[in-house]
C-alpha cells in the first residue's frame, strides 16, 4: 500500500486525481495540502467526492508531508513546485510533478517563458518527461517524473512517431489546438465567466503560450530533429476535452497509407493510444485516459488529429499511469 | 429626438439596452456612466458594439447626466439607484429604473428583504410598476417607471389574468422558475465559472429570493387577492432565457379550455404576449421582447408555463417598451 | 465470474452499463444484442469503449442469450422487453430489466399509460422494484428486478422517507423535474437536434409523462398513503444530470430541522444517498451513483431537492447496484 | 417597396433572413416556399416569428413566385437552386442565391466537388460573387448574386487583402476553421443529436469540404495568385459563430505591424469589417453582420484570425447587404 499525498489539492486536476486514486487498490490517500489555513474538508472543496474520502486539506510543510506519504503528486504552480519538490525528494519521497518546472531542460529557456528564476536548476536536465509512450523505460523506477502539459501530450503523441520515421518535415509545423474550459483552471476570471465563455470561441496566447517550448524540446530531442512549431490554442465552450489539429509538410513520396501505418505500427502495443482510420472527437475520450489519433494527407500536407481528455490523459490519468510505472504496478491500474 | 443616458452601463442589461436604443429612430444616446474613473470606450466594455457608438463611459454626477439627457435608464444596484433617481427627477429628467428600489411600496418590507434603509421612501408607493400588460395607462406619460424584475415579469404575466378572473386559487401557488446564467450578472463568481455552471443545474435562494415580495405585491394588488407564493429559482446552463412553471389550485368547475381562453382573452391585443396551445420554450423568445404562455390542467392543478428572454422582456426590452409608452411613441418601436 | 449479457446494447444506458461492468471484478460480458443484422463491433457503436471490449453486437434469440449468460440486463423498449424476459427467466437466467414492464403492478394501468397489452401480466405484481433504498431485502437473491425509471428514482428518494414519517402531506404534491438530454435516448429527433435543444429549456409531457403512475404507485404502496402527484419534466441543455424540486404541504408543527433530520436518519447507512445541509446540483453527482438530497421549509411547504445522474443512479448504476445485491457482492462494487 | 420571396424557407438561414427582412423598411415579404404540400404557417415552422408575419409556406412554381415577388432569396440545395434561378431571372425577378451553384466559374470543377452536372452552366462565369468587400461595384445593380459560403466569407476576408498586398505567400496556406452547429443545417442527424454534439469537438470533411474550391477560386482570381489551401473545418458545441485561424508564410521582411496595417488600410471604410489589435471571439459578432479580424506574426508565419456569425455575415446578413447594394439602398439598412 503506497501512502500518497496531493499538494495543492483544490483544483480540477487534484479532484480528478483523487477520483482515480480512490479506485486504485494499492493506494492510500494520506494527506492533501492547501496554502489556506482554514482546513476545509475535502467534501467542501470537491462536493463530488463527499462520502468517498474523509480527509481535511491542511497547510503542511514538505517535512510534514514526507512523514505521511511515500509518493507525492504536486499540483502546485510553477516555481512554487520546484521549491518544494527538492525538499520532498531529499526527505525520501517519490514525486510526480504536474507543474512545468521539470519539463524543460534549460534554466534560461525556463526563465524566458516563465519569467522567474528556476528554484532547482540542477535537477532540470536529469528529470524524465512523463510521457510513457516515449519514455516508458526511464519512468520505471524514477523518483521524480515531470508530468507533461496537456497540449504537449496531444501534440507530441500526434507528431513524434511521424517525425522520427521521417515521413513529415520538421520545419513549418502548425499546431492548431482546442481545449475545453477546465484546462484554464478553477479560478473564476472574467473571460471564463459562464456568459462570456459559453457560445463563444476564441484563440488565446497566440504565439506566446508556454507549452510551445515544451513541445519543441521533446519533439526535437526525441526525434533528433529541430522543430519550431507555430502553436495556437483556442478556448472551446465545453468542460473537458482537447483536440490538436497539426499540419506538417509530407516528406516526398509518402502516401496517406504510409502515414497512417507509421502511427499504427508505433502505437500497436500502447494501452492508451488508439490509432483510428476515422476522425476522432473529444467526446469519445472524455473521462478516459485514451488518446485517439488519425492522419490524413491533404495536398502536400499531413493533417494529424489527436484527441484527449485534458484533465485525464492531459494531467491526472497520465500521472497515475506514471505512478503505476514508477512502482511497477500494472500500467492500466485504476485507469480502465 | 430624445437624449438618453444609461447609468451603470457596464453590465449585460446595459449592453442589450444599447443594442435596442441604437435601433430606435427617436433616440440619441448621449451619456454612459460607470463608477470607475478609467473612462473606457464603450467598445472596450462591450466589444459587440464596436463601430456602432462612439462614446466613453464616464464617472458623472446626476447633475452632469441631467445636463446631457432627457431620459435616463438606471442600471445601478438597489439603494444606489434611488439615491440618484430623486436627484435626476428633480433636475427634470424622466427615469426608467432597472433596480428594485421603486417596485415595492412599503419601506419596511424593502428593508426586510434588501437589508438597507430606502433612500427615497416617499416615492415608493407613487411609482408605477412598469409592466405594460397590467399598468399601460399609468405608464403613459409617467416621469418615473420601476422596470420589473425578470422573474416577476414571467410569473405575473402567467398568473395575473387567471387570478383576477378567479379561475385559480390565490393560496398555495408554487412558482418553479429557471433562468440562464446571464441573469446572475456580469461579475465573475466561483459558482458561475464556466466549468462550474456548465453541465450543471442548481436551485438557489430557495425561499429567500428577493423577487418573492415583488411577485406577491403585484399579484395581490392588481388581482385584489392575497397570495403567498413559494418561489424557487434555478440556474440553467445557457446564456439567456427564463421559464416559469407555476402550479395553482384550479377553482372548482374550471376546465382546461376555460383556463386557456382566459389567457387568450386577456392578452388578445397585447403586442408582446403570445398565448399558445402548445408548450413554449425559451429559445423561441430568445433575443425578442415576447412572452410565450400556455396553461394545462393536471388533476386539480393549473400548470402555467411562461417563457421570456430574461435580458429583453425581463429587462432591457421592457424598459424600451416603457420608454415608448412614456413618450407616446409606437409601443413596438425598436422591439420588432 | 458471472457471465452477463446486455439486450439492446446500442443506447446510452447500455454504454454506461458496459463502462461499469468492465470494471467489475466478478463480471464477464459475453453477449450484446441488437435487432439489426449488421453485427457491428461494440467499438463502432460506442467509440469510447474501443480497446476495452472485443465483442460484436448480434441479433440473438433469448435462447441463444441464455446459453451464453447467467445474468441479463435488458435495455429493450417496453412490451418488447417483457416478451423476452419471461423466456430468459424460464431458461434459467436472472434479469435486471430497464424497461417499464415490471415496475407497475396492474395490467390495466399499464395499458392505460403505455397503450399496449402487457405480454407477461402474471409476473407484474410479483416483481421487486429495484430501488435498494426501499426494497433492499427483496432485491437480495431476486431472479428478476425492475430497474426504476430515472425520474421516479430522484422523486421517490426525495419524498418517500418524509411521507412515511408523516411529516409531509400526501395530497397536492408537485414534482417539477429537470433532465439533461441524454435522458431522451440516442435517437436523433428534430427537437433534440443540437441547435434546437442547446440554449433552450422546455417542459414536455405536462401531465402525461409515463413516470407519473410509477411514482404514485411506489410512494403509495411503500408509504401506505395515497398520492396523486402533479409531475412536470423539463428538458435542460446539458448531457446528463437530473434534478427534482418537489413541493409538499408540511404536516402541522413540523419544523425545517425535523424535515432534514427525517431524511438524515433514514439515509444514515445508505452508501449512495447523501443528505446535505446545502443545496445540491447535478454536477456533483454526474458520472456517479450518488443521489444528493436536501429539504427546506418555505411557508407551509416543504421544498425537497434531489439530484442524480440520470444514466447512472437513474439507470445503469442502479442496475449494477441491484446486480450486486442479487448476487450478494459488496453493494458498491464497480460503483465507487 | 420591394416584394420579396424566400425559396426553401424552412431552415435556419431562412429564419434569420426573415428576421432581418421584417425590419427592413423597403421590404414586403410576399411568398415563402417549401417542397412539402402541407402549407404550414410560418409560425409553426419558425415559432420565434409568431406574430410578426402572417404567411403560409407554399409549394409554388417559379412562375407563381415570379408573379408575387420582385426579388427572390433562394435557400434551396445546390443543383435544385440553379434549375429554378434561371426561370426566375427570365421571368424578370432579381435573385440572391444562397446555394453554391453560382459561386464557382467552371462546370467541371463544380461537377467534381458536387457530384452532379450543373443545370445552368452558361451563367456560372458571369455571376458576381456576393462579397461586398471585394466586389461591391459589380453587386450594385446586379440581377443575380451568388451569396458566399460561410467559411469562404471568413477565410477570404482574412486572407485576401494580405495576399493581394503581397505580404503573405500564396503557397502552403492552412485554414483551420471552426463553426457552431447551426452551420450544419436544421435536419436532425445522428452526429448532431444534442448528446453527441454537446461537450464534443470534431474535425470533419478533412481535405474534402466543398468550400475549398470556392476559397481557392476567389483568392486566386481576386488576388492574381495561385493558392491551394489546406482547409479543415471543425464542429464546435455552440449554436452560432464561426472562427477561422489561418496560417501563411510571411513574405520576407514584413513585420507584424505591417501585416496589421495592411488589413486596417484595406478595411478602413467597410461598415461591417472591424480590424482589431486584440484577439476576436465569435460571441462579439454573434447575431451581427460584423466580421472581426486580427493578425499576428509568429516566427515566419502570419496567423490571421477572423470571426463571423455563420448565419448572419455568413449567410442571411450578407444576403441583405447584397440586396441593399442591388437596389441601391443604404448598405447597412436592417443590419445595425
Amino acid at each position: 500500500m503506497i501512502r500518497t499525498a496531493i499538494l495543492g489539492a483544490t483544483g480540477y486536476t487534484a479532484r480528478d486525481l483523487l477520483d482515480l486514486l480512490l479506485r486504485h487498490p494499492q493506494v492510500q490517500v494520506t494527506a492533501l495540502t492547501t496554502r489556506q489555513d482554514s482546513q476545509p474538508h475535502v467534501a467542501e472543496v470537491h462536493p463530488s467526492l463527499r462520502g468517498r474520502l474523509d480527509l481535511k486539506l491542511e497547510n503542511l510543510s514538505p517535512a510534514q508531508v514526507a512523514e505521511r506519504a511515500d509518493c507525492v503528486f504536486g499540483c502546485l504552480p510553477h516555481a512554487a513546485s520546484a521549491a518544494v519538490v527538492s525538499e520532498l525528494l531529499e526527505a525520501g519521497c517519490r514525486v510526480v510533478d504536474f507543474s512545468a518546472d521539470y519539463r524543460l531542460d534549460d534554466p534560461q529557456i525556463y526563465t524566458h517563458w516563465y519569467g522567474v528564476e528556476h528554484p532547482d536548476p540542477g535537477r532540470m536536465a536529469q528529470t524524465v518527461y512523463g510521457l510513457p509512450e516515449l519514455y516508458r523505460d526511464s519512468i520505471r523506477g524514477a523518483d521524480l517524473v515531470a508530468n507533461p502539459g496537456c497540449y504537449p501530450t496531444a501534440a507530441i503523441l500526434a507528431l513524434a512517431p511521424l517525425l522520427k520515421a521521417g515521413v513529415i518535415e520538421p520545419r513549418g509545423i502548425v499546431i492548431d489546438a482546442k481545449s475545453g474550459v477546465s484546462g484554464a483552471g478553477r479560478s473564476a476570471k472574467p473571460h471564463l465567466h459562464f456568459p462570456e465563455a459559453n457560445e463563444n470561441l476564441t484563440p488565446y496566447g497566440v504565439g506566446e503560450h508556454r507549452h510551445t517550448p515544451e513541445i519543441d524540446l521533446i519533439l526535437s530531442k526525441w526525434c533528433g530533429v529541430n522543430t519550431n512549431v507555430v502553436f495556437t490554442p483556442h478556448l472551446i465552450p465545453m468542460d473537458r476535452g482537447e483536440l490538436v489539429t497539426a499540419y506538417a509538410d509530407v516528406a516526398s513520396d509518402v502516401s496517406a497509407e504510409r502515414l497512417l501505418e507509421t502511427l499504427q505500427e508505433y502505437y500497436t502495443d500502447e494501452p492508451f493510444v488508439r490509432v483510428l482510420a476515422g476522425i476522432p472527437g473529444t467526446k469519445q475520450v472524455a473521462n478516459t485516459n485514451f488518446c485517439d489519433i488519425t492522419v490524413r494527407r491533404v495536398g502536400d500536407k499531413a493533417v494529424i488529429v489527436s484527441a484527449i481528455d485534458n484533465l485525464i490523459k492531459g494531467a491526472s490519468g497520465a500521472a497515475v499511469q506514471n505512478f503505476n510505472l514508477m512502482y511497477e504496478f500494472e500500467e492500466t491500474t485504476a485507469l480502465l
